[in-house]
């Protein structure tokens, strides 16, 4: 929960090296005796080398009424992973008995805050250590360690021969890691053969962003000597910082420091007005948005968004992006591996056009998604731009299949609807939406056309303090209307064999059937229903559905007996929300121990930078496009289909939750220790089921439920719920309040009665035991 | 159209520094003299430094029977360009008059490629000069100059104090251009303090892909002194040497360099296959497609693909990307400017929810698009994940509008429909298939209703060395069978008040409505059809349609005098293909100087590296929308809305493509030279008018034009053209066959009876210029 800051009146910079000995602290000293500020503030968070000659002791000597501090230093003079082993004794400038870079951060973040909510004007220094790469104590790198909290950077460059490439490098590590660097300063003296700096702005210019470069007229001082003088050496280096700041260099560094700045402020503070001026938002009345109900997201990192406070002088707050950012993140924001993984993979091709072409990626992500599926009907993959257009080719898919097969020269092809369920939600497009019965988000959509029918259902939620099976009013005929109660969510979804269920449902869609209506597909997203309101299915009645579909009768002209071979209906399950780890398994289907002919994943899959989708299918539903025609194939394709950025940070994010899940000591290990009351670990979520024992208490809640990564609190609504419900409003706005020494709060998003909160499959336990306490306090 | 190469029994890789001084020459002679392969070849393209002790020199003396070039050499001890500027005169080991980047390039290609057809079995290592990202002689970078020919790499790390940090961040250099790097190798003495070769592997492992660590367990040698006798130094270097290569090192890594590149060759043997079990491809019919037919793209670089000979020892030739990839390209592939924008945006964002949040890249877009779109209707951007989805919205926008204006209750949105023009095509969901009338795209969809209507229009191309304006068949009684000549593009592009057109449309309109039809929006893809078959319209009749829309009596229920409000119907341009200077302006709007009220654009939009569109509207179709309810609201967006990578890669792309065009002597100043005889610069091509009137004379061909970066040709075809024809495949196979000492060739698309190419907006003329004279040679 640290992310820098943004103060209004006092910039914070930290100083990089491109390599070590460029002359950090003779910079960061220089550029503070030129600001001559006394509520200026220095801090080296991680020193090593000669106690004595410590940089925030060089910082104290040479700059008159400085507020200076180290935070942690080791005696050995390399890297601090290495100097941390090899010391026993660690002197910790605060006596604190550990320290690490967990602890440095944290006074970092301290220090800071302290001191300006004090001061209120002046300048910060970061002086980082050795280069913009060096280990830190705990050997991440220096860049990784500070990225949390994302300051702007001053990059002192290397004027040596080398020192180009070191500085260019340099400064691309730190802006892939979503650094911006103000400038790049470089020592270089008048006879300097290299001329590093004259260079660097040829390159730069337009390259790179805004870097200016800046050269410092000087070679850095001569090392101290051994046997120099006290008194010499600081008179020595007294004059050498009056030569230095007298050039006019350390003048345009302030400039470009305050410029930016006031640039900074300006920016975050106009976003919200030129948003309404020039942005037409999603799902949104814009007669319901003001400046002030816009939140600006100036970075992301981990779970958390930097978000603005425009009207305060700390601009900035962290806030636990409650919705994963609309069901996208897993590994959460700011990831560097994935940002390398993209660049690598625009480096590499850029996009390629993917019609009987073939890239590596590609054909990586379709052999590792249907082998990680352990769906043994699938077998090809499909690539789409999102999960609607996922969807709507799935549609395609199984209505042909079943067309061919059928035979039946008299259907028409515009009346073959879908079976799913009541508020299932496929997608923005029109044909998704056609996929669904009407609703707000249709109903007003000149060419919705619902086509199909939606079955209600059971639904399951913690109720009291129990894990609850309800059925609908509208079926407690049909099914009876006793709720059934389970010792815990791994209970659920075992196997009941639901006769009931099956009876109800065949002899519903038998009636639907006599009546003239014809399906050809069974289609719905398993386990949870996620934009229709969170509704979390009862397994047994999805594979009731299932079974009918695949065993019944009434679809006996399309039966088949197989395992692999579609039967009766095509099932489609559109994962695109419950898939890839998000309920903690790799697909939902493995809940329900039922698998789709079709499956359609997206979020996720891209680790939460950018959209893509799969459409997974199996070999008869494939079959049923070859023909001798083109005419007959599937003649869907978007320009950027399989675009290798995709398919390489997909092929990476996998790749990571596999590992997650195979790792028994791994990240999710204190959850499914929770959770062990569900005695397998194959439902557990990241959310406590204490917490929602305690929720469920409530006289305002009906009920709430957690799995993987996401928590549904369901409120009581005399209006019936649904999207214009406002029940969970009051929550949402408990949660946006500010709290803590960050003012940090939580970002939530609330569908109609219900609010939700979804971590990332690489959330922390201790933060999410934050979030959870403030929810536990409001239901107190 | 140089881009490496991969023979099956010669691995070649280049040799680059994490800084200067690392000991590249004496890894690379330690490594050839392991090799102990009499056809080894080792490269030093550009030298700096005493041209006695010049690298190959070295490697000459103490690799025996080692085949050893210096490309080029200067004696200054500096960065080349900084060499090149300082001395009068050049070493040219060829005796070439200018050496310069693309020379020393030229070479390496010829120099491999004659080396290696002569032995065929061996190893090629090319040493860099300095860091990897140090400057060429032209002062581009290493990395850069490089990178067009992706050999794989060995970084030599740097194990000095600082050196973890120029390493990892050289390695990211590397990876962010692309480039496989296969392994760092790290001297390292005994006693060397720092371990940084121990760090290393812990890092790396799982965070930047494959590339292993190798320590040398040695210092470097001393540099050679000014008064040790050459003799000395021989026997000195020579037991060097030997107790360099008994570690065992560098067996490791040849063994890491024949694992990997035993790897890469069965891979890129591999691929159909594996492609062919488990990707599903787009607009494809599987049964015509073989593991023969599947091209495998390696990697590209500019307009290149770098494209697999699965049967030839030298398994890569260079392949024009004729389709522009799908028609996204536009600054060419593997552009590290997108890619470190993309990894910076992944850096500072990842992706964060857009509903009412704001980030920068989205504000600054969405103002940069309607900033340079000049179109004063335009105030507001939507923004979706791909063309599809942007004008599935583009549609929900129009219709919304026209029903709220025409408050008709009677009126059934489903039936509303949509007024074209024959052979549109918007897009592959089934919305967008709605919008266009039957075809081969969207007949067999079940779920396909056309929903408009569609008129036949006169279209424009050079037939006989004559631009010409031809009226179809089926308007000849209507509109007059004469064709119209143009002296030039631009001629045909003045506005002419063609009465005809606009009588016509009326009438025909009024007929369609007087039989109960109903429109709510005219939409088009302005100047050309592209899916459609690469038809370009006439501009006079896209203008009279849009006249009849906005200011005729047929719509006068819905007219509104007002130059920025819409008026009768709301009028769409679908962009996607034609925006964006594809056609050679911001818009194609802008060359028909009449602007819509909604306009879509996507594919070059984000730099052809990923998928994003956007949908720009009025105010008047904005506040459409308005109202006390949210059920009123456009409720569409996507999960990955306005992603932050997205947005950035675009505003570099707009910035770098609005550079161009405002830069009379920069890259479409040729072209437009090439073009003057249209008078203005309004309409051009990078494809030169001379070849139209070349091509237009061949008897096979109904005509051809050319504009921006489109070049189509038409062949005549009995049967009427359409889809299915094949008439343009013997061209394309003709430009598929291999070609000149690299055997490249171009992957051309056809459409029907028509092959296209499509160049990027970046294209070099030299490179289109052979193209051009292959598609010369075929029609003499």
């Amino acid at each position: 929960m640290k992310i820098g800051g943004l103060w209004k009146k006092f910039p914070v910079h930290y100083v990089f090296g491109a390599n070590t000995d460029v002359g950090k602290t003779i910079f960061s000293t220089a550029l503070l005796r030129h600001l001559a500020n006394e509520n200026s503030l220095y801090i080296k968070p991680i020193s090593t080398g000669d106690l004595n000659e410590a940089d925030d002791g060089h910082v104290n000597r040479y700059v008159s009424q400085i507020n200076s501090h180290c935070l942690s230093q080791l005696s050995t003079p390399c890297s601090p992973h290495l100097a941390l082993q090899l010391e026993s004794k660690v002197r910790d400038t605060t006596e604190e008995p550990h320290v690490n870079d967990q602890v440095v951060l944290s006074k970092l973040n301290d220090t800071l805050h302290s001191h300006i909510s004090k001061v209120r004007t002046g300048y910060g220094l970061i002086e980082t250590a050795g280069g913009v790469l060096s280990p830190t104590l705990n050997g991440s790198l220096q860049a990784d360690l500070y990225r949390s909290m994302r300051f702007p950077a001053i990059l002192v460059g290397d004027a040596r021969l080398g020192g180009l490439s070191a500085t260019i490098s340099s400064l691309e590590s730190l802006k892939s890691r979503g650094f911006d660097v103000d400038a790049i300063a470089m020592f270089t003296s008048p006879d300097d053969p290299y001329k590093n700096a004259e260079y660097l702005p040829q390159y730069l210019k337009g390259v790179l962003g805004e870097t200016k470069v800046i050269s410092i007229p000087s070679s850095l001082p001569p090392p101290r000597g051994l046997d120099t003088d006290i008194r010499d050496e600081l008179e020595m280096m007294d004059n050498y910082y009056f030569r230095l700041t007298d050039s006019g260099a350390f003048g345009e560094i302030q400039e470009i420091i305050d410029t930016n700045h006031a640039e900074r402020v300006s920016t975050l503070d106009s976003i919200p007005e030129r948003a309404l001026s020039s942005v037409w938002y999603p799902f949104s009345q814009h007669r319901e948005i003001t400046r002030d109900t816009i939140t600006t997201i100036d970075s992301a990192y981990g779970d958390f968004f930097a978000t603005a406070k425009p009207n305060e002088e700390s601009m900035l707050r962290p806030s636990f992006d409650g919705s994963a950012s609309w069901w996208t993140q897993s590994l959460g924001h700011g990831d560097h591996q994935l940002a390398q993984t993209a660049a690598y993979a625009a480096g590499r091709y850029g996009h390629v056009i993917f019609a009987n072409t073939a890239h590596e990626p590609a054909v990586k992500l379709a052999e590792t998604i249907l082998d990680y599926s352990q769906n043994p009907r699938l077998s090809k993959c499909f690539y789409t731009d999102n999960g609607s257009t996922g969807t709507e080719v799935a549609v395609k898919m199984a209505l042909n299949a079943y067309i061919k097969r059928k035979k039946s020269e008299s259907s028409k092809p515009r009346e073959i609807g879908i079976l799913g369920l009541k508020g299932s939600y496929h997608g923005d497009t029109i044909g998704c939406l056609d996929m669904s019965e009407p609703s707000i988000y249709n109903e007003k959509v000149p060419w919705y056309t619902g086509r199909g029918h939606w079955l209600d259902y059971p639904t399951v939620a913690m109720r009291d303090g129990k894990w609850t099976v309800s059925v609908p009013e509208s079926l407690k005929s049909e099914l009876g209307c006793c709720e059934q109660s389970f010792d815990s969510l791994t209970d659920v979804f075992a196997i009941r064999n639901n006769k009931k269920y099956r009876e109800y449902i065949e002899k519903e869609v038998k009636r639907l059937l006599d009546s003239g209506r014809e399906f050809g597909a069974v289609m719905m997203e398993p386990v949870i229903l996620g934009a229709g309101g969170m509704n979390l299915v009862d397994p047994e009645f999805q594979r009731a559905l299932v079974d009918v579909a695949r065993n019944s009768d009434i679809f006996k002209e399309t039966h088949v007996d197989s395992d692999t071979t579609w039967s009766g209906l095509p099932v489609i399950y559109d994962e695109v929300f419950t898939g890839l780890y998000r309920l903690g398994t790799f697909t939902a289907a493995q809940l329900l121990q039922v698998f789709p002919d079709i499956s359609v994943h997206a979020k996720i899959l891209t680790g939460g930078i950018l959209p893509m989708s799969v459409t997974l299918a199996s070999e008869s539903i494939y079959d049923s496009f070859l023909s001798d025609s083109k005419a007959d194939a599937l003649l869907h394709g978007h320009s950027y289909t399989a675009h290798p950025i995709g398919c390489s940070v997909a092929i990476n994010t996998l790749g990571r939750l596999k590992t997650m899940e195979q790792d028994s000591e791994g990240p999710w290990a204190p959850f499914k220790q929770d959770w062990k009351s569900s005695k397998v670990t194959e439902t557990w979520s990241c959310w406590s089921e204490d917490l929602l024992n305690h929720v469920s208490a409530s006289e305002k809640i009906s009920g709430a439920f957690a799995i993987g990564s996401v928590l549904a609190i369901t409120f009581k609504d005399e209006s019936g719920g649904g999207y214009a419900s406002t029940a969970s409003v009051e929550l949402q706005k408990y949660l946006a309040k500010g709290q803590g020494a960050d003012d940090w709060n939580v970002h939530a998003r609330v569908l109609g009665n219900v609010l939700y909160l979804m971590a990332s499959q690489s959330s922390k336990p201790q933060e999410l035991e934050a979030i959870q306490q403030r929810v536990r306090t409001y239901f107190q």
